[in-house]
């Protein structure tokens, strides 16, 4: 298993060197910021780090590519909690956690390009592993053949199991405070992910990540040459607004990375650098950005 | 009680028009959206509802001075733990609630002005009464002798209670996940008053909520003329985006209110309208704005 636990994290971590070299392609102005940074586990010894690459130009307003290596003791309740132990299986028992993976998001400063989000990890508590991930795509103009586009190479990675990943990414990334507004536009989103057959499901979650590039890259190149309105700025920084209120009310990697005395920089890395709320904001009856609007909800696509 | 409860409501619907003309006065370019909402309880019945006034203006870019009269059944677990009821109090009794109150927050556009919220609330649960409230500044320019003028007034408004309604307050507006930094610079805050004598308590909410023009127009007033760079405002945006994640993550209020079903457009009304987010942001080294930030801790002022 060690073996499989060092391919994962060189895997994440050429994976994150891949996707910021294809960023300056399509950005040469883009400018990197990178932090190296340590952790310590509840006892005080090492508890492992990460790369976060802060990035910004041009194109890419802001973003984040990052990865992170972390491991130690944990908390004995939060540890029972996350193997769903019952209390009578002894409180002096030791949870010691290993997980590494990438975590990115990328916000365009042109309307008319998507913000996406993508992530990809690989979890160990004590004896058990198991995977999650997801990409999900944030657009801001009714470009469906993008969301095609995107879902397609969604779709033929994850084969059989696309439905069932697209339908927790439904439900996933939703604004229940706003009428059930998606984020975004979805894509694949899945937890615990453990079929038995550890280095099956390796093999399955590093094939998923090596089809991010394809699902979103194509797009952001297509659309970075389009002219935008100011109009469609402000229906995008209205709707990082709704993606701000998301990450802050209902992201559970992000409540929890804060709660648990995670970095906040690398974790708040998500928020676009720009967004706007006004009050009962809606966008122009009859505008392009009204008929947007009902993309956030679930959808074949 | 009832006619101390229809006094409560009386008096913060005129505190409400009041606070708009003042704010008039300092901006005539000010424009109001008023809007009246109902809510039924849990039950469906008739549950009260609001008046909510948007406003927007050459001076305040955006700014919400809401009042709301709520009444009805309440999840009987929630009213259990509102009332700090054992389980053994029977699940079949029945917890009707009833609670009027003024929540308002002004954000200026120009930086030398600062931002203001204050909130006044009577509520009843069965048959105990209580009452909360506070008010706090956040400022993004060293003017210490409005941060001064601001905790004079509640000081003299408070008496005795000062202290403590002070240290409530720094220790209420925390962004634990920014090394504790404050909103602000703090005011008072107080929750569950409830000294035994109702009207007691009554008179000296009402009294304090009198002060709240007195503690924050005459800085207004005075700063509205000052010229700002483009330093100062980028650094009140980034504030701006602090006080995003202060309300998103860790307000009470608005996660309760949220959770609940409140009528979320009123909630978030709170936001600024616009806002920033950058990468471990930090106002540049030896700027007036890097020697603001040490107000953001627990201070006498």
């Amino acid at each position: 298993m060690e073996a499989l636990k060092k391919s994962f994290t060189e895997h994440v971590k050429s994976l994150q060197i891949e996707i910021i070299e294809q960023m300056k392609k399509i950005d040469p102005s883009l400018k990197l910021n990178k932090d190296l940074w340590n952790r310590k586990d509840k006892n005080g010894d090492d508890g492992g780090g990460g790369i976060t690459c802060a990035l910004s130009g041009d194109i890419f307003e802001n973003a984040g590519v990052n990865t992170s290596i972390v491991h130690g003791l944990m908390d004995p309740s939060f540890g029972k909690q996350i193997l769903k132990e019952s209390n009578s299986d002894g409180e002096q028992k030791e949870y010691r956690m290993w997980a590494s993976g990438i975590s990115l998001i990328l916000h365009p400063r042109n309307p008319r390009v998507p913000t996406v989000h993508a992530n990809f990890r690989m979890i160990q508590v004590n004896d058990k592993f198991w995977f999650g991930g997801g990409a999900d795509l944030t657009p801001y103009y009714p470009y469906e053949e993008d969301f095609r586009h995107f879902h397609e190479i969604w779709k033929k990675a994850c084969g059989d199991d696309y439905p069932k990943m697209k339908e927790v990414c439904d439900n996933y990334f939703v604004n229940k405070h706003r009428n059930n507004e998606m984020r975004g536009i979805g894509g694949i989103f899945f937890d615990h992910l453990n079929s038995g057959d550890t280095k099956a499901d390796f093999e399955q979650v590093v094939y998923l990540s090596n089809h991010f590039i394809e699902s979103y890259f194509p797009i952001a190149e297509k659309r970075v040459i389009e002219k935008y309105t100011s109009e469609d700025e402000e229906f995008q920084l209205h709707r990082r607004g709704r993606y701000v209120e998301f990450n802050l009310l209902h992201d559970r990697g992000t409540t929890f990375g804060l709660k648990t005395n995670g970095r906040t920089d690398s974790i708040l890395i998500s928020l676009p650098a720009r967004c706007k709320f006004s009050y009962a904001y809606k966008p122009p009856v009859g505008s392009i950005h009204e008929k947007m609007m009902e993309n956030y909800f679930p959808k074949d696509w």
